[in-house]
Formats: C-alpha cells, sequence, structure tokens
C-alpha cells in the first residue's frame, strides 16, 4: 500500500522572505506585545490590533518553509509521497510586473525541494495571475517540463474576475493541452458581514470552517454555469476539500438551472452538460473533509476512483504541545476506513492509488 | 401509508395585499415591458430595470395565495397533509410598531385556511421579529394554543442580529417551553459580490442554488457556537434545505473548533456539546436537496427519524406549461427512494410517519 498526500503545503523560503518584506496583508510579522512570536497574516482583519492575540493569524514556524519538518511529518504519518503546493494565497496579491519572475522563481524553488528526496515529494506550481495571460501561459508550458510539477495550485479569482471569466480560456486551454492538473484551492472566503458581529468569539472557525468550502463552491459553480467544462472538455480540476459543498449540493444546483427561466429562454439549457456528468468526468475531489459522512457523499457525486488523501499539513495542528500524531490527519484517514468499511480496494485507490495513477508518479508502485 | 410535505409556502392574501402595497423590495408589481405580469421581487436587485425582464423577480399568480391551487398541487402529487408556512421574507421588513398586529393578523389568516380543509392543512406561524422581544414571546404563547398551528417559521436574521444574539434567549425560551418547532428558512443569501460581475447572465442559479443553502450553514454555525443549544437543550430546530450544508460540512465545523487556539484559550472547548450531538438531538432536515448523495448524507447525519419531506411548493414550478406533475416534487421523491431503496420504513417514514409524530398531526395515521 503507497499513501500519498495530495493536499499539504510549503511557504518556500523565497516566499517566505517575500511575505516578510510586506507590511499589509498577506504578511508574516509579529506584534508588540508578542515580539517573539512570528504570525502569518492571510485573511483580512486577522491583523486588527483590537483582535485577542490568539486569533491574530497562526503561529509560523519551520514546519511552514522546512522541508526535513515535511519528511518528519510524513513519517509520522506514514506518508509515502507527499505533492506540494504552494500555500495561498499563492501571488495573486503581486503586481503584474513582479508576478512572473517571482512565479519562476518560486518553481524552480519547489522543483528543487522535491529533487532533494527522490521518489518522496511532487508538487503543484504556481501561476503568475496578475500577469499578461502570456506570461502565464509561458509559465504552464515551463512547469509542463519540469521534472517534479504534476500541474498547479490555483485560488478562486482567477486574473481577478473569477475562474468563469472568459480571459482564463487561453490558460485553460493551455493547462488541457498539456494534462495539467488545476488543483483549485479557496483563499478568500466570504464578506466578513455574513459571520455577524460576534464573529471574532469564535477565533478562526467561520472563515476557515464556511468561507473556505463556501468560497470554492461558489468558484466552481460559476465554472459550470459559464460552460468552462462545455469548451474544454479535458479539462481536469482537483478541488480542495472534498469540493467545498458541491457533492451535496449538486442536485439543487442541477434543480435551480433546469427550472430557470432566463437560462431556458436564452436557450443555455440545450446540450448542456449535467453538473453530475462534469463531476464525474472533469473533477477530482480531496479527502480532507474530516467525517465519513461528508466522504461518502463525495465517494457517490464523483466515485471513488476520482478521490484523494489529503492532509492540509502544516495549517490544523494539535492544540497539545506534547503531541505527536495529528488528530485532524487522523480523523481524514478514520473518515476513509469507516467510509469504505469492507472495501480495501477503495481505502487503497483513495489513500495513493489514485494519486499514482492520476498524477503520474512514476516509479511509485503500491 | 400518509405523505406529509412540511415545506409548503402560503401568501395569504393579507400578506399579499401588504406586498403590493410596498414600492421597495419585498413587493409585487408590474413592469411597464410587461404590464400584464405580476412579478414577486424579494431578493435585492431583482427589480433593477436592466435586468432581462425573464429575472425580474418572478411570475406570482393565484398557487402563491389561492389554497384551492394548494389543494389541486397535493392531490396531483398525492400528498396527504401539508404544514403550510409563510414565505421569506415574512414580517423581517416591517417597523417595529406595524409587526405585531401583522403577525396576529397572518396567523389567523392562515389558521383559517387550515380550517377549511380539516386534516389535510396545518401551519407554521410567523413571529414579529421586529417588534419588542416581549410582543415576540406573546406571539409564540398565543401561536402555542391555535388549533393548526405546528411551530413557527423563521429566518437567519432574528431580531435584525442573526441567530447568535444572545437577545433572543427569551423567545428561545418560550419556543422550548411550549414545545414548538423551529423551521428555519433563509432568505437574504450572501452579498452580490461573491457573485461576481457575470452572475445576471445566470439568472437565478447562484442566489437560489447557493445562497440560500450557504446562508443557513452560516446560521446555524453561529447558533451552535454561541451555545444555543446548550443552553435550550430541548430546543427543535428544523432546516430547510436539508440543513443547508451542514451535514456534508460537519466534520469540517466539528475539526475546525477542536483545533481552535482562541476557543481553548477561552475554555469554550470544555463540556460542549459536539455538532453531531446537536444533529441527532436538535435538529430536524428536510428532504428538498434534489439529490440521493445529499439525501444520504442527511440521513447518515441526522437519522431517517429525522429527516422530512417536502417540496418548497409554489416555487420551482415546471418550465413548461403543459406539465401536470412537477419535476422539482418527483425529484425529491426519487432520491428518498433511490437513497432508502430496500427499505420501505424508512420510506414511509421520510414521506410521513415523521412529520405526524414531530409535529403531532392529531387523528393522521398511516
Amino acid at each position: 500500500m503507497v499513501i500519498v498526500d495530495i493536499h499539504t503545503h510549503i511557504y518556500p523560503p523565497t516566499f517566505v522572505s517575500l511575505l516578510r518584506s510586506r507590511t499589509t496583508v498577506p504578511y508574516i510579522r509579529a506584534f508588540p506585545d508578542a515580539p517573539d512570536s512570528s504570525r502569518l497574516i492571510i485573511l483580512p482583519g486577522e491583523d486588527d490590533p483590537a483582535t485577542p492575540s490568539t486569533s491574530r493569524g497562526r503561529p509560523v514556524g519551520p514546519q511552514y518553509w522546512d522541508i526535513v519538518e515535511k519528511i518528519a511529518f510524513m513519517d509520522t504519518h506514514k506518508i509515502d509521497v507527499s505533492v506540494i503546493s504552494l500555500a495561498n494565497p499563492w501571488l495573486d496579491f503581486l503586481p503584474a510586473h513582479e508576478a512572473g519572475e517571482a512565479a519562476r522563481r518560486i518553481n524552480d524553488d519547489v522543483d528543487g525541494l522535491c529533487a532533494r528526496y527522490p521518489g518522496r515529494l511532487y508538487a503543484f506550481g504556481t501561476l503568475p495571475l496578475s500577469a499578461p495571460a502570456e506570461t502565464v501561459v509561458a509559465e504552464v508550458e515551463r512547469l509542463a517540463g519540469m521534472k517534479h510539477m504534476r500541474g498547479i495550485i490555483m485560488g478562486t479569482s482567477g486574473l481577478g474576475q473569477g475562474l468563469d471569466d472568459p480571459a482564463l480560456d487561453p490558460i485553460y486551454a493551455a493547462l488541457e493541452r498539456h494534462g495539467q492538473v488545476v488543483f483549485l484551492h479557496p483563499h478568500y472566503g466570504l464578506p466578513a458581514s455574513v459571520y455577524g458581529p460576534r464573529a471574532s468569539e469564535y477565533g478562526h472557525v467561520l472563515p476557515l470552517a464556511l468561507g473556505f468550502p463556501l468560497e470554492t463552491t461558489i468558484a466552481v459553480t460559476r465554472m459550470l454555469l459559464s460552460g468552462v467544462w462545455d469548451r474544454f472538455r479535458n479539462l481536469q480540476v482537483l478541488i480542495a476539500h472534498s469540493g467545498g459543498t458541491l457533492p451535496f449540493l449538486a442536485g439543487r444546483i442541477e434543480s435551480c438551472i433546469e427550472h430557470d427561466g432566463h437560462l431556458k429562454g436564452e436557450g443555455k439549457l440545450e446540450g448542456r452538460r449535467s453538473v453530475w456528468d462534469v463531476l464525474q468526468k472533469n473533477i477530482y475531489l480531496d479527502a480532507v473533509i474530516y467525517s465519513e459522512v461528508g466522504l461518502k457523499a463525495a465517494v457517490d457525486a464523483s466515485g471513488p476512483d476520482r478521490l484523494l488523501f489529503g492532509t492540509d499539513h502544516p495549517f490544523f495542528p494539535p492544540l497539545e504541545d506534547e503531541a505527536k500524531e495529528w488528530t485532524s490527519v487522523n480523523t481524514n484517514y478514520q473518515a476513509i476506513k469507516v467510509g469504505f468499511s469492507g472495501d480495501e480496494k477503495s481505502v487503497h485507490d483513495v489513500l495513493g492509488n489514485n494519486a499514482v495513477r492520476i498524477l503520474k508518479l512514476d516509479g511509485i508502485h503500491s
């Protein structure tokens, strides 16, 4: 049995330097009342001085940037291979003229980290999405030839107007042409107003537990509605956190489309691919869902051959200093074992075989 | 076998008059380019003159207010009993001094409609939530004594600050004391910005398919985090659209709570009830989810004895004029039959027996 973690993030040294050099979100900083604690601030408002110190971003340390820590984490949790990816917000925030060079430097950096542990590390590359489309396409082409790269990771803003923006078509075309998997990952969440006036009392729970998957669901539904998968029928997208909430809401989305008088009037209901068809042919889901209820819905929606184990490392570490294994990781292991109880083949497929096959992890055998 | 529809809305004549008398959302109006078509405008921006005519609110007719049409719909779809409820946005928009009287008038009106069809109609009452808390509590007490009332329907804004507002405690206490089920239903959706610049091209799909269930999920998670069910351990809440996305995200919510440094620091992790415990003891889900994938997740989360059939009538009518049966209704019937394939007892429980037991529909026998 081989275990592959396809949802595991890295802040390579070049990216950490960039974040430390900044003074607005996203950035890494200390606060005057805790000068020895570096905090990673990636969500708007997390650096508000009125925020309780325990809610200001998150403590950041070597687990974020030291590849030795990643390998140790993998060993502790019996993970054979990790497909690492830059964490959010990637390079979305860079000015256009800096993005191309930053992406090349960071992708080289990440590929170099993989080279240090042959057979144990692969990666999803990062695109310079604030640069002109031709710069982005050039990086897609370059990544396709890099030894450890197996696709790209991308947020939900695209070129700034969302993933249903027709200006993304040349980029989708390049990704499809090179058979590169798009790892779609949230970052922006939802406007703070939706969490109400007491949100800060709940720590990070509302933006993390809900903002991320709800953002993801909206992004992928916009892709569906704009016909991305009608134009790029072989584009493969791996959706973080088991699709946000797409498996659960697919029926409602499909029903709302079929009952929409405007879409019907525009002739948009004819010849369209259903949400279910796209789920079963173009979408992969990770198994980062923390319950067998969600896991089973993900499998029912996409099939056991399209679900892939992940950890979300280095996020969701144990709160207890002495803990060795991570509860967040074991909860997802457990969901797979209980969800597929009595079906060892599917357990093995989800834990590793699907990733080996889909991402062409050459030389890895179960 | 008895079939009970617990998610079915009515705009009684008193409410329709109120909506026709208004000139801002929510209201009923015609547009100059289609003077013969009354449109119900309930979501912000649906009346924007730049909106294509087919996306301006929704056509409204006797199915919204004529109880004879409701009974005909029930007969067509073999529904024995309906538990009707005022549709969104209820009375949320009324000035404080008008709300109490309007609620009494509308609740009397709805109770009177039920009286016309003995044994076939029950109702969830409406609360005057913009009025002072004592006015709301008085209406809860009054509803508890009305012949056909079996609980109340409520949106996510509460007294204007959300359902995690401690000012709601006297109202939750009154509802718990009288064993009245709260039917929690969305209305406000999400800020339009999250749907991006091309949202109007997609008709109503994004706000209806996603805005509603995501709003619901946020509201119920805020209730969980604020400890509503720790203070009111017998408060029973029926959540529309199978819980929004709560069944799918329950694992992630639970994991984010257990990994939150701020909540731990505040001592809020000790003695708390888990999301799963609340799901299985305090939450009922309707089966308005349009797929067996979602239906199974709802059952896995709450149990087959807590799931109740619904239609969402008069919304999601067929687009074809000649259609007799509604696809939206049959999709939900089908999901129950396929989801519980081989388990006739659960099919009967979800279609009607659960509602008869939970809502004490006296004199109805399967």
